[in-house]
């Protein structure tokens, strides 16, 4: 049973990232620490008694495709109509728009507790408002009108339509096409993996849709982006006739199960009714603005999914009685095992460090947005650009490692589909693909967020890390290695930038060899001068009362994350530096 | 579809390990290298054309169970009667019992194959030889006499019977009991994860079970072996009345989905007719004999289940156009990124390294029978000994990361179950679990292998490796990469060694809390010797025929796998030396 992790939630919110910060800018929604609380609290509730009992039925059931249309599982609609009711659809929202405008990070702290409590359910919710921020970003004053308040409000969904069969990660072979019909235009193509691209959830679905207008540039200077309305809209506003588009099939999928993955067919009559979105052949740079709080929020998919995955394992290994350690009756539960307490301080330092990551990119976006000072909102956008790819790849391979850890701490229960335990690896495994692969996540952070200013934007950071570590106290055993482990990691991370910054600037193929690596890399020394800074907090904490639980156990993991995670980097940045060529000179017909 | 890796496999038999040092020994059978090859052949056709061809549908229909009993998925009856026909039951036995008497080596060989293709159903034929063994070591010449022929020729099938729901790991625990009844006992209790404890594909299954009989002492030392066949054994060896025997369920797993995982009761009425193997309260040494083939057989589980999705994610790459590189026509296959190269590579150079090590460790267990002289006997039992849980550890952890990967490369279609790379990644997931998981392994590497003869055959192993290294020329640039990257590995795992010992004889907790991640080590720097042989090999080829594009292939892969893998290794020995206390110290309350 899912338990929302409002202590470590408040401690990264408040304790870890001083979220004081934030009041001046969010001065119009009376921002405040305590509000932050309350909210989380608010959202541990739905996640814990709404969304997490039909985590394991949603799961066992699936969504189920028919010629009437895709059904959600059962419980899914009533929680849906709970969610809107509960206004949860338009808390990130911006209150020009009708929305709550919370800062990304409550945002953040909500979508940890919504997705580890059920990220099938969640997913279509939270693309839903990747929809209205591309509508808000490219609509006219009169499109908005027609279609965000009930986006915002959650009477509708929206869904994003990229992908076809032969253009996934290449937008440029896109296929669709829209031919110009009046004031709108006529669809006709095939689109594949859209996430909730039908559902009995609401009774419209507004599918945002990337075609090349008849005639548009070839690649991807010629896509534009339109919305696509499930049932055309009556001139009073609400539902007419069916438009011509519909769900053909879903796909059968390892995980996710009560997500339905669409295939969506545009136009097999006269063509699907759809209204260009902001100029001509500018779809991308919208789709685009979408992206970047999407790659966020699956970030925190592995995040959610690795928290989920520890209390199960936790459980278990509290729980189950074998064998014997020195000093203890037996049968012991098997936590008291060393390679057992090994594999749940794994699971807790990395979640704890991937938590601390995300939070932080979180803070960078609202700073990006609402700091006083415009210098300090464009270096803000600039760390929040940096790390989001970094968030994005780290957290989901890492959530796809300790969510398989998860399995093995329950022994062969964990193999058993019953345990739940074999879900969260299964659920999981579709966030370093989705949203951009893990190598597309690299590649934008050397080709693009590293390279367009040399590294600036990641030398600050790591300059900034190093200098706090420098400055931080630090006499606790835990806090001690956790300083001089990150210390040595920062360093390692800046010579390993300088590499792969040479070799992007020389040979591009050679930097794109070790993308994944220097991505990983990035991901763990980062979380691990954040876990650093938490063993600081943690001590000044212990100073003050030297039996607090929560701080006592901060410092362990602070501790294990310095001398079992972080030794990883020692690989990661031997083949940053040196594993490309043995890449590059490869031929391919030869592996 | 699954291609046997024919040439691979030669190329380990022939030329890595040099088979014809068998020559002499199996003299019995005449054992050739031609012989061996044409014994991979024709497993290679039997995988290709009757198991393969199984696999996906296997999965989807998966086991099913009813009263009467477990039924297999279409066509694996037919299968099983090609298997027995074929005489694949008894490849490995040995001729004095009926067997073939192949080496291990072969039997290593063939089994890749058979799991590569379908690893559901070779599961229950491979555990059925383990009870062949087991019966053979502990059983009167009259009980050989009855069972033996028919388990051997795979009329009959063998299962193991050990694990009941509060006695995992910990056999000590267990409850089963057996009451004796005139020449037979009567047993009673549950057992459960009975792999293929009910089946369709043979009319009578021999069950070997751990019980204690009434009166025994606790503990493992109070456990006995049994042999006890579904139906009662006639005068005239017919197939008699059922026995007071059952499958009452089977599990809904992750993988292995054809293969019945059964919940098997014993005595609901009158009690289970069984039969005592050897002495009573000696059952355990007895499985353990089934142990160390079974541990080994898991471990090839793992490669097979790799050159699968090697296979699988190969022929995506070289097929799916997306994207474009400098100097080639857009779209690419996108084998040409250099992300996705990296990703094959690593699957190609890991399963490469995998096979070198599994065969490896079978050639030992072939030394360790049939060498002349009894010195080199012992020293080679020694070293399979302790090559086999680090075999079965480090193969089977790579094999989930390995078809994790393979997923990866397929992108969003890789989520599909349809493409059919999702099944790798869940059937293998079993792997590093069954037959003792991987923390499992380590203890029996660490506080058995290493600990028993203070490190001297791990040093042994390390020194004859080192030495080969050192005398080897390894002039072209991918051979001196692996030998140069090899010889410092070796080094970084004998220091490791000395550090585990070091631990293990002051406080053994520390070395279990690094346990696990030495025995990665273990396998990541044998496996990297081996491949840096590999490399020696293919230079000495190069050197008659520089355009072999095998050899070419080879030097590709040894010198990614120096680059690429090897690295892994500074962070390991890290750890292994400097993070058991952050385990140690860790109060578990607070975790």
């Amino acid at each position: 049973m899912y338990r929302s992790p409002l202590r470590e939630i408040r401690f990264v919110m408040h304790e870890l990232l001083a979220d004081g910060a934030l009041v001046p800018g969010y001065a119009d929604i009376e921002y405040s620490a305590e509000l932050g609380d309350n909210i989380a609290e608010e959202a541990a509730k739905f996640a814990e008694n709404v969304l997490e009992p039909l985590n394991r039925s949603g799961d066992e059931e699936g969504a189920s495709w028919s010629p009437e249309g895709v059904r959600t599982p059962k419980g899914f609609k009533a929680a849906y109509a709970a969610y809107v009711e509960a206004g949860w659809a338009q808390l990130s929202v911006t209150t020009e728009l009708g929305g709550q405008g919370m800062p990304q990070l409550v945002n953040t702290a909500v979508e940890e507790m919504m997705f580890a409590s059920n990220m099938a359910f969640f997913l279509g919710t939270s693309l839903a408002r990747g929809a209205v921020e591309a509508i808000a970003a490219s609509g006219t004053a009169e499109q908005k009108a027609q279609v965000l308040p009930r986006l915002v409000s959650g009477e509708w969904m929206g869904t994003m339509n990229l992908t076809e069969p032969q253009a996934g990660s290449d937008l440029g072979l896109m296929r669709t096409h829209a031919a110009p019909h009046g004031d709108h235009y006529r669809l006709f193509g095939q689109k594949i993996f859209i996430t909730y691209g039908d559902h009995d959830l609401t009774d419209n679905i507004i599918h945002l849709v990337l075609a090349r207008i008849d005639g548009a540039p070839e690649g991807v200077k010629g896509i534009s982006l339109f919305w696509v309305p499930k049932f055309l809209l009556n001139a009073d506003g609400s539902n007419g006739a069916r438009n011509d588009l519909r769900c053909i099939s879903i796909e059968h999928k390892l995980g996710i199960h009560a997500s339905p993955t669409c295939v969506m067919s545009f136009g097999e009559q006269e063509g699907a009714v759809g209204y260009l979105l902001g100029p001509p052949h500018a779809g991308l740079s919208f789709m685009f603005i979408m992206m970047n709080a999407a790659r966020l929020s699956v970030g925190v998919q592995g995040l959610a999914q690795s928290e989920r995955a520890l209390q199960g394992a936790l459980d278990w290994a509290r729980n189950r009685l074998q064998g014997r350690v020195a000093g203890k009756p037996a049968p012991v539960a098997i936590i008291e095992h060393p390679d057992v307490k090994r594999m749940l301080l794994s699971m807790k330092a990395r979640t704890e460090g991937m938590r601390a990551l995300c939070y932080f990119a979180a803070l960078e976006l609202d700073k990006a947005h609402r700091s006083a000072d415009e210098a300090q909102r464009k270096a803000a956008l600039l760390r929040a650009e940096l790390l989001i790819p970094i968030v994005k790849g780290w957290c989901t391979e890492t959530g796809v490692e300790i969510t398989s850890t998860g399995v093995q701490v329950h022994g062969g229960m964990g193999y058993v589909e019953e345990t739940g335990a074999a879900q969260f690896l299964r659920d999981v495994r579709i966030a370093s693909i989705y949203e951009g692969t893990t190598g597309i996540q690299a590649n934008d952070l050397i080709g693009r967020k590293l390279a367009r200013d040399r590294g600036a934007a990641m030398n600050a950071l790591i300059q900034d890390l190093l200098a706090e570590l420098n400055a931080s106290r630090a006499l606790m055993p835990g806090a001690k290695a956790a300083r001089n482990a990150a210390t040595e990691a920062l360093t390692t991370l800046r010579d390993a930038t300088e590499a792969v910054l040479r070799m992007h600037a020389e040979v591009p193929a050679l930097a794109q060899a070790v993308s994944v690596p220097y991505l990983m890399l990035c991901g763990l020394v980062l979380a691990g001068a954040l876990m650093a800074r938490a063993a600081t907090v943690a001590e000044a904490a212990l100073v003050a009362n030297a039996d607090d639980a929560f701080y006592l156990a901060k410092l362990q993991t602070c501790r294990f994350y310095a001398e079992q995670v972080l030794p990883e980097v020692l690989g990661l940045a031997r083949v940053v530096k040196g594993g490309a060529a043995s890449v590059a000179d490869t031929a391919s017909e030869l592996i």
